[in-house]
């Protein structure tokens, strides 16, 4: 089939749309010039923060790039993405929680790994050859006073210029969503929790 | 330190809070005792969609379990995730689109391919082997008429019952949503592009 022949009326309009649309893209495209490394956040009380965050991951393996990820309130280390990804080559994995903080129930041992899961993603913040950086579930600790903004922005802001952060966690402060590239807000419209469904393996952990 | 001794007000008000917090959070555990195949629907206009799908794939994998991935619209097969997940064990991997719509501007060429993909999703979703399929970017074919509901929905409905199914994609179909064990809305509170910086290997592709 060509292009011309066999067209119903449709087809026709459709190319025609279709072919104004992507003069609109194409420019959008040819605009946007800039490379750099990205600020991304993902908040909200939706299912998918951190599953996006691993996504990334994976593409940045794709390209043969190098990742590091920090679970900051995570104790469970036998979960899937722990299992699968913290043994590719290319990633360094640090869990640096004691597990939420209804498990705990001790603030002093919960300031305490968080101070010293920070360290460790602030040696990360200030190397080139680390691609992407994800601070998985980092929201909490500002919300809870764990971290201050003060030790954590600098780190962030001054990083080396490609690299990449992802910044996961419900209620992220109105300071991280600033300095964000790229925010999403995930929607919680509908959760099988709710329905009595245990969270799933390869799912939700 | 034992839980008891150099405690300060503060850290005991949060042991308190804390230990009632557990007791409804362990209800709430306790209370989810389905294990069940989920459907999950990513939709909304931020990014994170097909990403959280990929960081799902991730964690199947964690498990040594499969994962099938269609992607419905995308035809560059240079991207990240496919370079790096599509060569793993355990992962089958189908670019079933010729592109976005406005690169094609072929309407019978683009609904022929999809109905291409389709038939090769249903027949992951008639597999029992195949603990996750991944059917990117289907919500657009909904949308487009290029398939429709009749032979989509039955299929999905239809599954091995431990199989998960995740559907991404803008402006999800009711029907989509109404069928989902968990939906998420992402909302695109802020992103890169609008602001010249071009798609970043590693987080867009």
């Amino acid at each position: 089939m060509t292009d011309t022949e066999n067209l119903t009326e449709e087809d026709r309009r459709h190319k025609e749309r279709t072919r104004k649309l992507k003069t609109v893209v194409d420019a959008r495209i040819a605009a946007a010039k800039i490379d750099k490394g990205l600020v991304l956040v993902l908040t909200g009380n939706g299912k998918g923060k951190s599953s996006s965050a691993f996504g990334m991951v994976a593409r940045t393996l794709g390209y043969g790039r190098t990742a590091a990820v920090f679970q900051f309130i995570k104790s469970k280390v036998d979960v899937g993405e722990r299992a699968f990804l913290s043994s590719q080559p290319g990633v360094t994995w640090e869990n640096c929680g004691e597990g939420f903080t209804w498990e705990t129930q001790n603030r002093q041992r919960d300031i305490a790994a968080a101070q010293a899961g920070w360290e460790k993603a602030r040696v990360a913040l200030a190397d080139p050859a680390i691609s992407l950086v994800v601070l998985d579930e980092l929201t909490y600790l500002i919300n809870y006073g764990y971290l201050t903004l003060e030790e954590v922005l600098p780190a962030i802001r001054n990083r080396p210029e490609m690299q990449h952060v992802v910044i996961t966690g419900r209620a992220a402060h109105a300071e991280f969503i600033e300095l964000a590239d790229t925010v999403s807000k995930i929607g919680d419209e509908k959760h099988a929790f709710r329905n009595g469904i245990k969270a799933q393996p390869g799912i939700d952990l």
